[in-house]
């Protein structure tokens, strides 16, 4: 049997038509999907009466968006980002119960092979900008620790650029890395602060914004992927509260719950024990998974 | 005033965000699509609950149709002909009064430069095939003829091959031409019958297809785009009577109205008083305009 996708107004003949064609689709999740999908679709040209020039402008965008998509480089992404779709997908496929750490997008500059480095290693590796100290916990809902968390992080420098945008060398990768939690949940490394950073706005997307929103920054974050047996697994960022453009994340990434205190510090010792000469900055936070 | 679009659920907090942030969008016309747009794609992801794995899969997908689109093809048009969106669009904003001339869609190989042709010239430039004399006239719904029509064609040789996909020399077109009616508004020209053909299925649409209805071929047409200053333009195909997968067209662009006969006959004499030698074909075909 199809599943019938819900719709605001009778099938047009055409879009009949164009379901009972894809009813015949053998798996049936991707028949749901593709109904559900087409249904939505064609109520948009309808509610909207697209004209036709209107659909080829909508062609050429697409192929502007074509034209920078390519190894490194994924412009449906940003535009998924760009329209709350992204964080819609998380929503309404990983919904968390009250406690647990929001998950939000992976963005595109996740690398699956960033170096492992010990509990409180610095994985600046020569990324500029402030010290930054963080640390905390991966714990369950119950508040017990997860002993095999591996805590992947990634991150932009203080010009907002991340290694892959600026000469990226594979075997010299910096802000970026993976560290495996001790048996009491704990992590920590040393990096720097992050900086807030615009979209990139060359081709469709920034077509898109310019006519739009005209909101087109990342405010300050650090990206965490968590990964274990012992629990599901989680994406998230951490954004830095009092960064420009909290309000206005290009990405509607950001949640509440995921908006931490960066604390600057003078000159001293750090949580770690290191005696810092010059100006440095902590954040303690802890990851709940489900 | 935003528009607010219809909806069959309460927004959700993240696309009230999204929505309130489009909403100052400048352009009245955008922003109306744009909020249309954008909830039913929301409505896409709650509805079927979309895992991250498959928004993944779908960013891939995307970026499959990226690859092979460039200059002389667009893999998102074939992608929107083939759940119904680009017939869609024709419906939902040229909608013709009962008597008019169906429009469908202009699919990817029209060229605004063919060359202009007398009346009752050949076209098909050596193109392959049984030949086919088309004539007919251009009229309006009260059925006065349009003297100033343009009828421009195009199509598929014997090997359902468009001239742009076999070696093109732009100074040396065949199977496509341009028209001027006469102050009857009569049109006519010789070619070759045309054949059905299939869409491409070496990148995305491909993969779509296999993995849902199957069906892939255009069934046997005459592409047709009749400019005028004297009423609407029309972009329309007439598609053979009994053409193998009538009711299957990849990009559901058969409307009963624009299936005709071409009707076959033995060695003798054209209707415009050619001596044929060899069987051919005719096809007489009225375009009602509004």
């Amino acid at each position: 049997m199809a599943t019938t996708p819900s719709s605001d107004a009778p099938a047009s003949p055409l879009l009949s038509e164009v379901l009972a064609r894809f009813a015949t689709t053998d798996n049936p999740r991707l028949r749901t999907v593709m109904l559900s999908l087409i249904t939505h679709l064609h109520a948009f040209v309808h509610e909207t009466a697209i004209t036709w020039p209107e659909w080829e402008a909508a062609m050429g965008f697409l192929a502007k968006a074509a034209a920078v998509t390519g190894p490194g480089r994924n412009e449906f992404i940003a535009l998924s980002d760009s329209i709350g779709l992204s964080m819609a997908v998380l929503a309404a496929s990983q919904p968390k119960p009250p406690g647990a750490t929001e998950p939000t997008l992976i963005g595109p500059f996740f690398l699956d092979d960033a170096p492992t480095v010990a509990i409180g290693a610095d994985i600046a590796n020569g990324a500029s900008g402030q010290k930054l100290y963080v640390s905390g916990r991966v714990l369950n809902t119950a508040g017990t620790p997860i002993t095999d968390a591996i805590v992947n992080v990634w991150q932009s420098d203080d010009r907002g650029l991340y290694d892959v945008q600026d000469n990226f060398d594979p075997a010299n990768m910096w802000g970026r890395g993976r560290i495996r939690c001790d048996d009491q949940g704990r992590y920590a490394f040393w990096s720097v602060m992050p900086t807030a950073y615009p979209a990139p706005m060359d081709a469709a997307l920034g077509d898109l914004i310019r006519a739009t929103t005209n909101r087109y920054w990342r405010p300050a974050h650090l990206h965490f992927a968590i990964q274990t047996q012992m629990a599901a697994p989680l994406v998230t960022h951490i954004f830095a509260r009092g960064s420009q453009y909290i309000d206005e994340d290009v990405a509607f990434g950001v949640r509440p719950s995921l908006i931490a205190d960066f604390v600057p510090h003078r000159p001293g010792l750090a949580p770690d024990g290191t005696a810092m000469a010059e100006d440095f900055a902590t954040l303690s936070y802890d990851f709940i998974l489900t």
